[in-house]
């Protein structure tokens, strides 16, 4: 009790602040739980602290005008596209994320990271304090197009802008080619951030079935033709839940389609270095004329080095770049040097071979961990960590994600990637965060 | 020539890749310019590079279907609001730029942030792969609430939404609470970018003249009258670009105004650290109920280290941060810890007296050497990086801004500041860029 007085008395913790869980306290001060569990009721009672039943305990005395309890985790909210994003990035250690759209840290390249980091620190090269050009630190935006070279997308560094983040790249997009009330094809199912963003935007999102080759050319005419869409949103190399892979056939005949009804395609590459085998990119095909391609490194270097990039046309990145100066202005000059420094680490490429064999390892044995359980794949993906399984019976997977956030984890119900809302039965798993017996028990005592 | 060959054989440098420059390839290679001009023009005449008169060589061969010139400089566009901001973002060193917004890089806090990268580098606690947490790292919104509680504003860590940028922030507000078609009330003159801001928020903006206290009441008055404003953007502590400082009387008449009318106001408060003597804050009068903090850190601490905050009321700062999430996804969270560890580096006041005592003296030399020129201030301002000065004889500054932009000085045209057009004759000076002779000499040749 003296310590949390102490720190509310030196300003350390103010109000609105969360005081450390139960545990951790208890750990940090050497003492037991109990003992840090009656310190804490005794400062409840006195007011000092306030108790938000399953988000922890607050410092009182906020003269706020409304509630801090409102900022504390939505647990009761309804699964909407932004549920599973919160739930994951606010995650408490110890929560198991078989539903969360990244790798668990420790799969991460975290050593050339702080090597790169390191090497900064040491140089004098590096400008540390400066804002970066319009277009983003010139010797990343080579080493980018260098890389989608190999990917067969020709695109110079000049047409390359580099953005704080792959979400950012397609939010400018939106910014430069959408106008409130315009209509946007995406994949049904698809990321589900895509929904949220489009929303943002006040535009008008319409699915598109996926298959396990790429999306429905039929419904995709049928779209195209009944919707005048301006823009279609997608990834080809791996599709984003179901880990599908787009055909060269579908490609090419989708390009006509989108050429035809003169659309735009936005392809979202943020999981390439997670391919095995490169799989046909649009903007190779299309040659960047009407497709435009963004990515990050946020799923395989960091998340924490925040830089994504757009791939485009010339005069729409001229564009891009003032929309970029108008609602952000700089770019992260310190992240694209990490970023270029990691990625020309020799090391890098060994890192994604032995996480890529590490992925494959654990798709198969997370389908045989389901499999009991009666939850199947829908498609056996060639690369990535997300698996799109159906549920058994026609269970609602958005009751089976909230019973089981009960018990500590976080499942991604299908419909949260679903326009058509036709996905209620299916989750979506990620592989590198099943590595725990925990996720398959809770699963079973709750389905 | 054959260096030049072999890096493009090589695909160091691609189609539309800038070639250094004839200085620094001379350099490089230890040869005279006059020998890097004679081989880069081989080199044009065999098609192998093309020469952007003014903006450098490019290698050739781009099957790009627009020129690539596009993206090069746009030294003839038209002075728009963006145009300050990418030619100093898009100067090559020698460049002179008393129009651009931010300090030279030796005046930041360079040996502080390098400091913070080796402290992370070292760490074993610093998570240098993970998001963010929705709101941002716990323990910089801690430091930030502690600062704010200085300037009265109480802020707890709950109510600090940490963003990518100064910019960013006011963008996410924005999108929060304007439709579009909404007109929003700006101070003019004013920092040019919210100009631009607005614009891609598809806002009307409606000026509203400023005064060395602060906005017009009257006209301010007149303006909720006439056009039913949502917002009103503005700077309390240093003016952007008159340097100018807003009275309490003026504060509190001013929020009455906005309480009768039911606006909110955003109180963009970057300049924070400049300030001798704190400025009344409108967010600490308002106690944040319609008053919306935003700042950065890009001005005093570092622009490379990418970091804004928000400090609003709790209801909206938890649909800010979904609204982060749908565009950016997680923050920064690198930046955030380098940012943290710099804060509370003891150095960094030091650092900033040192700074505010250097830019005191540097505003008056600069009032002392452009009086001969006949360029004189609109006020004194006790604090800051700018003045904002009158040209002799009602000359128009864009015109003179084009002409010193020929001996590369980069200017800052008060009409670019200006929704009415009233500042045709105003530039706004940054004292800290202005430690050059030549700044005086080519202002002296050209008027």
């Amino acid at each position: 009790m003296e310590a949390i007085r102490g720190r509310i008395a030196g300003r350390k913790l103010v109000a609105g602040s969360r005081l450390p869980s139960v545990r951790v306290q208890a750990q940090t001060m050497g003492v037991s739980v109990s003992t840090v569990v009656e310190a804490y009721d005794r400062l409840v009672a006195e007011g000092v602290i306030r108790s938000h039943p399953g988000a922890g305990f607050y410092v009182s005395g906020s003269p706020a005008p409304l509630s801090l309890a409102e900022v504390a985790p939505k647990r009761a909210r309804s699964v909407d596209p932004l549920w599973i994003s919160r739930q994951s990035l606010e995650a408490r250690q110890g929560t198991l994320m078989p539903g969360c759209g990244w790798l668990p840290s420790s799969w991460m390249f975290e050593a050339g990271i702080r090597r790169a980091l390191r090497t900064l620190a040491r140089g004098e090269s590096a400008d540390l304090v400066d804002y970066g050009s319009p277009l983003g630190f010139e010797a990343l935006r080579q080493i980018l197009s260098r890389r989608l070279l190999t990917y067969g997308v020709e695109a110079p560094a000049g047409q390359i802008l580099l953005t704080e983040s792959g979400t950012q790249a397609i939010d400018l997009v939106c910014r430069l080619l959408l106008e409130p009330g315009d209509t946007v094809l995406v994949d049904d199912p698809c990321y589900f951030n895509f929904h949220a963003l489009l929303k943002a935007h006040r535009a008008k999102a319409v699915g598109v079935p996926y298959t396990p080759a790429g999306p429905d050319l039929d419904a995709f005419a049928a779209a195209l033709r009944d919707h005048a869409p301006r823009l279609y949103i997608t990834n080809s190399a791996i599709h984003n839940p179901t880990g599908a892979v787009l055909s060269p056939a579908i490609a090419h005949q989708l390009l006509k389609l989108a050429e035809a009804a003169d659309i735009v395609i936005v392809e979202d590459d943020i999981f390439a270095d997670f391919e095995d085998v490169p799989a046909p990119r649009l903007a190779a095909f299309d040659g960047l004329a009407r497709v435009i391609q963004i990515g990050s490194f946020s799923k395989a270097l960091s998340a924490a080095v925040r830089c994504g990039y757009i791939a485009a046309r010339p005069d729409w990145i001229d564009n891009l770049a003032d929309l970029k100066i108008a609602t952000s202005f700089g770019g992260g000059r310190l992240a694209s040097e990490i970023l270029a420094s990691a990625l020309t680490d020799g090391s890098y490429r060994r890192h994604m071979e032995a996480v890529r064999w590490r992925l494959a390892d654990a798709r198969e044995k997370v389908i045989r961990r389901l499999a009991p359980l009666g939850i199947e794949p829908w498609m056996r993906p060639p690369a990535g960590m997300f698996l799109w399984c159906r549920l058994p019976g026609e269970q609602d997977a958005a009751d089976l994600a909230r019973a089981c956030l009960e018990h500590g984890v976080i499942l991604a119900p299908g419909n949260a990637f679903s326009l058509s809302q036709s996905a209620r039965s299916f989750l979506r798993f990620n592989v590198a965060q099943c590595d725990d017996e925990r996720v398959f028990q809770v699963l079973g005592m709750v389905l």
